[in-house]
C-alpha cells in the first residue's frame, strides 16, 4: 500500500424525508444563500419547494441563481461570483447534480480571489479560502457532494479542466434516494458510468505485482453494488433500494475512499473523456462508457493481470489464462454498458472518426496540465481509434 | 437501507515514515500537550523517540502521562484529567491502542466537565466541549483513532462502559504500519478479532429479507482482507503490505462507514465480553472469540440467512441449505478464531463455568445502560453456556 492522506469532513444526512434538515444545517454557516440551481428539474420532483421552504423556516435569506447545465460552464459560473460578490452572500446552496455543485463550489473559490477563477483551475494559483458550500443531491454520479474537486468548461478553448481543495468541499450534503424516482433512464444509466469508471480508474492503477486487496476488495464490492442497483432502476425507477444504494455507492465511488492507498491515481479515460464532452456536449458518462473500453484494449499488454481480475471477481469469468480473461472483461463491461443503454462507440454518440485528431489535440492539452506526459496527441489518438 | 448521518472528520495520515509529522499537526491545536502513553512498549520499538523529537521540533510543550494498561480504568483517567487541569494543557496526544486512546478520549472530556466524568458513560450527562486529541496508533484493532467513542472500565463495580461524541473524535490520527511490526502474535490475532467483530456485529444486524449489498459487500471485502493479512503477518510480522492492509482495515471496520445505513447497530458480542474484560482481565479481542461463535449459535433461528451469507461469501461453504451453511459458516469462523490462537471458549481463557451467573449479572447491567432490553440476566447466561 502507498502512503496517503485522507481527510473527509463532509456530514452525510442520508435518506427519505430528510431534505427539511437543510435549513437548520445551512444556518449553521451563515443568514444569505446563494442557491444555486439547473434548468428547472426541481421545480418538477417537488425539491425546490422543500428546500425554499426550510430554509425560510430558518429565516434564511435566499439569492436565487439558476441555470446551470450540464458540462457546466465558466461564463455561467462567473455571473455567479458576480452575483454572490454583489449580493454579500455568507454561504452557497447547492441544489443538483455534480454540474450544480461543481458551479457552486467554483463561485465558492471565486468570491474570495481578486484574480480570474479561471487561474484555479490551470494551478497558477492555489485556492487560499473559500464561501461553505452545502448540497441537495439530485443526480448521483460526481460523487461532488463528499469531494474538494469541480470541473469546469471554458468555452474559449473548450478546456474542461478541474480544481481540487477541501475549502471548497461541502460542509454538509443531504442525499435523499426518493429524488432519483424522477431520473430518467439515460441519466440513471450514465450516472452508473460515472460512478463505475471513477472507481475503475483506481482499480487498474492498484498495481501488480501487489495489488492492495483492500481497496480491490471495497471497488468489487461497490461496483457489484451499483450494476446491480442499476438493472433494477431500469426496471422499476421508484425501488428505493436500489435507488438508495446506487446513491451511497456513487458517493463512496469518488470521496478518496477507494483510491486511498493506491498512490497518484491518474484518470486519462476522465482526462479524454472531457475532451468529447467539451466539444460535442454529451453527457459525461456517455462520454465515459465509450471511452473506457477503448483505453482498456489499448493497455491490455501492460494492465492483463488488473482486466482479469475484473473478469473474475465482478463478471464471473472463470478462464484461467489472463489475457483471455482480461479480454473477456473488457468485452463484459462493455456489453454492460450497452445494456443499460450506454453508447460504446464515438458513433452511437454521432461523433465523427475523422475528428479524432482534433478530440486527440484538445486532451492532450489538459494531458499538459494534469501532468500525464505519456498522452501526447498521438497516444491519444490511438486510444479514440479504438473506440470507433 | 435506513436513513443515517455520517460524518467522520478525522484527518489519516498514513504510511511508513509519517510519525515526524505529529508535531506539525499537533501544534495546530495548542502548545501544551498532554502526551498519554502506555506501559512503555513505545520506547522499546522506537514511537516515543519519534514522537518526542517531532513534538519537540515543533517547540511543544510535553507534559508526560503513561501508565494505561489495556482494559483502562476510570481511576487512571481521571488522575490524567486532574493533571490535564492543572497543568492547563490544550491538546491531548495518545500514542498507543485503544486502551490509550480511549484513556485521552475521557481525559479530554473530562477536562470540561464540572461534574463526575461517569456520569458520561452512565448517559447522565452529554458531552459539550472536550480539548482537541490526536493520536499515534501503535495497535490497530479499535478503530478509535477514527471514531467517536472511548470504552472504560470503573474498577468500583466492574463497569466497563462507553461514551460517543464527536468533540472527542479524534482531529489527527497518524497510522505507520511498520509500528506494528513489534506487535506479538497474540496481540495481532486479538486485534483482527476485534475488527472482524466490530464489521460483524452490524453484517448480522443488516436485516433479511432485505439487506443492503453494499454494506454486504464492503464488510466481506475488508473481512476478507483482515484474514488474508492476519494469517501473513502470523508467518512474517514485518510484512509491511499486511501490516498495512490490517491497519487501514481495521480502523475501516469501525469508523461508521460499514454500519452506515444499517439502521441502529446493537453490539451484544461487545457487551457480553466488557464483562469478561471487566471481570478477568482478558483481552478484549480474546473475549469476542470466545463469545462471539456462542452468541451466534443462540441467535440461529432468527438469522440463519445472515450467516450462511456470512459462510459463503467469506468462507467459500457451498451448501445450498441455509441453516447447514449458516452452522458451517460459524463453525469455520470459530475455527479460524483457532487457527490463529485466540481462545473460543471460557475454559481456554481460564473462566470458570460456574462464574456465568456473575458475568450475566454484570452484562445485564450493562443491557440496561444500552437500552438492550432483550438481554435478561437469564439471557445472557443462556448464551454463555453455548461458550463454554
Amino acid at each position: 500500500m502507498q502512503n496517503f492522506i485522507f481527510e473527509n469532513p463532509t456530514k452525510i444526512i442520508f435518506g427519505q424525508g430528510q431534505i427539511k434538515r437543510i435549513g437548520q444545517e445551512t444556518a449553521r454557516f451563515g443568514k444569505k444563500v446563494l442557491l444555486v440551481h439547473g434548468q428547472g428539474s426541481i421545480k418538477k420532483n417537488g425539491v425546490y419547494d422543500q428546500v425554499i421552504s426550510s430554509l425560510s423556516e430558518s429565516q434564511l435569506s435566499v439569492v436565487e441563481f439558476p441555470g446551470v447545465r450540464s458540462n457546466p460552464v465558466l461564463s455561467h459560473a462567473m455571473l455567479g461570483i458576480e452575483t454572490a460578490k454583489r449580493e454579500g452572500v455568507e454561504v452557497i446552496l447547492a441544489v443538483g447534480g455534480g454540474s450544480v455543485i461543481d458551479t457552486a463550489k467554483t463561485i465558492a473559490a471565486g468570491v474570495g480571489a481578486e484574480h480570474d477563477v479561471w487561474d484555479f483551475f490551470t494551478f497558477r494559483k492555489t485556492i487560499q479560502t473559500a464561501l461553505p458550500v452545502l448540497t441537495v443531491v439530485t443526480v448521483s454520479a460526481s460523487a461532488s457532494e463528499m469531494n474538494a474537486a469541480a470541473v469546469m468548461t471554458r468555452e474559449e478553448g473548450r478546456q474542461k479542466y478541474s480544481i481540487r481543495s477541501l475549502f471548497i468541499q461541502p460542509k454538509v450534503s443531504i442525499l435523499d434516494p426518493t429524488v432519483l424516482f424522477s431520473l430518467d433512464r439515460a441519466y440513471s444509466a450514465y450516472s452508473a458510468v460515472d460512478a463505475v469508471t471513477h472507481m475503475l480508474e483506481g482499480y487498474f492503477n492498484n498495481m501488480e505485482p501487489n495489488p492492495s486487496p483492500l481497496q480491490d476488495g471495497m471497488v468489487e464490492g461497490l461496483m457489484k453494488t451499483i450494476m446491480g442497483a442499476t438493472e433494477t432502476i431500469l426496471q422499476n425507477p421508484e425501488d428505493y433500494d436500489a435507488r438508495a444504494n446506487m446513491m451511497w455507492a456513487a458517493t463512496l465511488a469518488f470521496n478518496g475512499l477507494t483510491s486511498a492507498g493506491m498512490g497518484q491515481i491518474a484518470l486519462p479515460v476522465h482526462m479524454i473523456e472531457h475532451s468529447l464532452s467539451a466539444l460535442y456536449d454529451v453527457a459525461h458518462g456517455a462520454g465515459l462508457s465509450i471511452v473506457l473500453p477503448g483505453w482498456m484494449k489499448s493497455q491490455l499488454p501492460g494492465k492483463a493481470g488488473r482486466f482479469a481480475k475484473l473478469g473474475r471477481e465482478v463478471f464471473g469469468v472463470t478462464t484461467l489464462n489472463d489475457e483471455e480473461a482480461a479480454l473477456a472483461g473488457i468485452d463484459r463491461l462493455k456489453k454492460w454498458f450497452s445494456l443499460i443503454g450506454s453508447p460504446v462507440s464515438l458513433g452511437a454518440a454521432q461523433i465523427p472518426a475523422q475528428d479524432i485528431e482534433k478530440i486527440a489535440e484538445n486532451a492532450a492539452a489538459l494531458a499538459q496540465v494534469w501532468g500525464l506526459k505519456a498522452y501526447t496527441k498521438e497516444v491519444i489518438a490511438e486510444v479514440l481509434k479504438l473506440c470507433v
